[in-house]
C-alpha cells in the first residue's frame, strides 16, 4: 500500500514526485509512455520557465525526470485502465494486469491541444506551428503570423500577438466569431489584425521552417496562399480525464474541478497541472501544482493517522 | 508611463519580469537591494525546484536574474517610499527622489521569517538552522532535530519531520501550545517527538555545522544543552506590506488578499509570491504567481484599451 500514486509524468507529476519523496512519502508514478515530460517533450524551445532560459523541450523533460529519479521516485510504465475509490483505499489498475493500492492519488494526466489534422502540422510543430501564444509569441517578434480559431482563446491570442508581431491574420471557418463580444471589440481595435472569414487551413508548407499556409474557402471552394512565419492553432483543448469522470467532479469541458490547493471534491484525490480547472496553463503553474497537491495530500494523510 | 512596474526581485518578481517582457510589456523592476533573488539568496541549497536539483541559493538567484536580463527587463535599485493609486495611473516614489508611473503594478515584496535573534542563528543558517521544514527536512533524514515554536506551523513542522528524522524535539517557551487541537493530537501520536516545555533557545553552537542548542528554562532559569543536527525555527512570518496597506486589502496577518489569479481588490494592482494570501509558500509557487499576475495584468490592460 503506497502513501501516494501519481498518474502522469509531465511537469505536474514529476514535481509532485519530488515534493512527495522529500516529504518521506512512499509513492509510485505511473506513466503511459516510457518517456517523462508530457507536452514539454514535443516543444521545440521553452523560454519562460525561470532559471532555464531557452531550453529545448526534450532536454527539459530529461532534466525534470532526472530530478525525480534523484529524489528516489519509482516509475512504472503502463496504461491506466481503471481507478477505484473505496474511501481510504484507492486502487489503480493497468493494462498489463497490474493493480496498485494507495491512500491518496494525484491525477496529473494533462490535457492535449486539439490539432487541425492537416499536412505539415506535425512536421512544422515547433518550427512555426505553435499551440500556445503566451509560450511562443515572443519568438515571432516583428514577423507575420496567423491564428486559427474563433473562440475566446483564438481572439485573445490574436490580440496578444498583435502587440509584438507584424501582421496577424485570424483564420476562421465561419462568418462570425464565438468569442465574447468584448474581446471582439478589442480585436477590431488592433490596427494590424485582419480576419480571414470562411476559410480553413488545408496545408502548411515550408522548407525547414514553415513559410505559409494554403487556405480553402468554405463557401466557394477558392484556394489561396498566405505567407506567414508562424501559425498559432487555437481550436480547443481536451483534458485527459475520461478514466476518472465518475470518480471526481469535472466541469463542462471535462477538466477536474479543483482550486489552487488541488483538492478535488473526492477525499484523498488531488488534481495537478493542465488537467484541473485553472486560468493559466503553463509549465511553471503545473510544477507549482505538484507542490500544492503534495501539501494537500500530506495534510489528508496526517488527518487520517 | 510604463505598462507595468514590478516591486521586488525575488522569484515572483523575476518570473513576472520574464512573462511581462515576453508579452511585449514595457516594464520596470524596482528592487531594494542591488542583488536579485530575495530569500533564495540566503538559502544554502535548494533541492525542490524542478529541473535545478541541489542548486545553491546564490547560484539560483543569479540564474533567475540572468533569465530576466535576457528577456530584456530593466532594473532600478531603490527603496520604494510611497505608492499612489490614481485609478488608471499608479505612481511609485523611491528614496532617491525618483517617481515612476505605470498602468499596472505587481507587488512582489515577499515575506520574512521571524528570527529568534540569538547567537549562532545567522552563522548556522543553511548549516543546520532552517526556517522551512518542507524545503529542508529531507536534508536531515535519520538525524535528530529540534523545532522552535508553539503555533500551527511549528507543530506541522514537527509532525512532518517526525516522518523522516530520528528524534524531534519541539521547544516551546510556554506550558501549552497555541496550535489547533487536532494538530496537537497528531503530534502526541508521533512516537519520536518530545515537547520541551517552558524553554527558550539562547545559543546555537557548533563547529562548521551546528551541533546543538543551549536552552534556558523560562521559569527556573535552568540551563541545558540539546545535541541536534538541525533547528527549524517556526516563530512566524512577516509579509513586507507596510507600504501599501492603505492601497490594497490585507488580511489580519498583513498578507495582501489575492487568489490564484493574483488580483488584489484594487483594480490594476496584483500581488505575487509570499506576499499574498496562499497556503504553500515555495519558490515554485512564487514563480508560478509571476506568470499568473502578468496574465491578469495583461487582461486588465486589454480591457482598458
Amino acid at each position: 500500500m503506497y502513501d501516494l500514486i501519481i498518474i502522469g509524468s509531465g511537469p505536474a507529476g514529476l514535481s509532485a514526485a519530488v515534493y512527495g519523496r522529500r516529504a518521506g512519502l512512499e509513492l509510485l508514478v505511473i506513466e503511459e509512455k516510457p518517456m517523462s515530460g508530457g507536452q514539454v517533450l514535443n516543444t521545440y524551445e521553452v523560454d519562460n520557465y525561470l532559471g532555464l532560459p531557452g531550453i529545448g523541450g526534450f532536454d527539459m523533460g530529461m532534466k525534470f525526470r532526472e530530478h525525480a529519479d534523484a529524489a528516489g521516485a519509482v516509475f512504472k510504465t503502463a496504461s491506466v485502465t481503471e481507478i477505484r475509490d473505496d474511501g481510504e483505499v484507492k486502487t489503480v489498475r493497468t493494462g498489463d494486469g497490474g493493480s496498485y493500492e494507495a491512500r491518496t492519488l494525484i491525477l496529473a494526466t494533462g490535457a492535449e491541444h486539439r490539432r487541425l489534422g492537416v499536412p505539415g502540422e506535425e512536421k512544422f510543430a515547433g518550427r512555426g506551428v505553435s499551440y500556445c501564444a503566451t509560450c511562443d509569441g515572443a519568438f515571432f517578434k516583428g514577423k507575420n503570423v496567423a491564428v486559427v480559431g474563433g473562440g475566446d482563446v483564438a481572439v485573445e491570442d490574436a490580440i496578444y500577438l498583435a502587440r509584438m508581431c507584424g501582421r496577424v491574420s485570424l483564420i476562421h471557418r465561419r462568418d462570425s466569431l464565438r468569442a465574447a463580444r468584448g474581446l471582439q471589440d478589442k480585436l477590431a481595435a488592433c490596427g494590424n489584425v485582419e480576419v480571414l472569414w470562411n476559410r480553413t487551413v488545408r496545408d502548411i508548407y515550408g522548407d525547414g521552417l514553415m513559410e505559409g499556409v494554403k487556405l480553402r474557402g468554405t463557401a466557394e471552394q477558392t484556394e489561396e496562399e498566405l505567407a506567414v512565419d508562424g501559425l498559432f492553432i487555437a481550436v480547443g483543448m481536451r483534458p485527459n480525464t475520461e478514466l476518472f469522470r465518475d470518480i471526481v467532479a469535472c466541469d463542462g469541458q471535462g477538466y477536474v474541478i479543483a482550486g489552487e490547493d488541488c483538492a478535488t471534491r473526492t477525499a484523498g484525490i488531488f488534481a495537478a497541472g493542465d488537467v484541473r480547472t485553472k486560468q493559466v496553463r503553463q509549465i511553471v503553474t503545473a510544477v507549482a501544482d505538484g507542490a500544492c497537491a503534495v501539501a494537500s495530500a500530506e495534510r489528508y494523510l496526517t488527518d487520517k493517522r
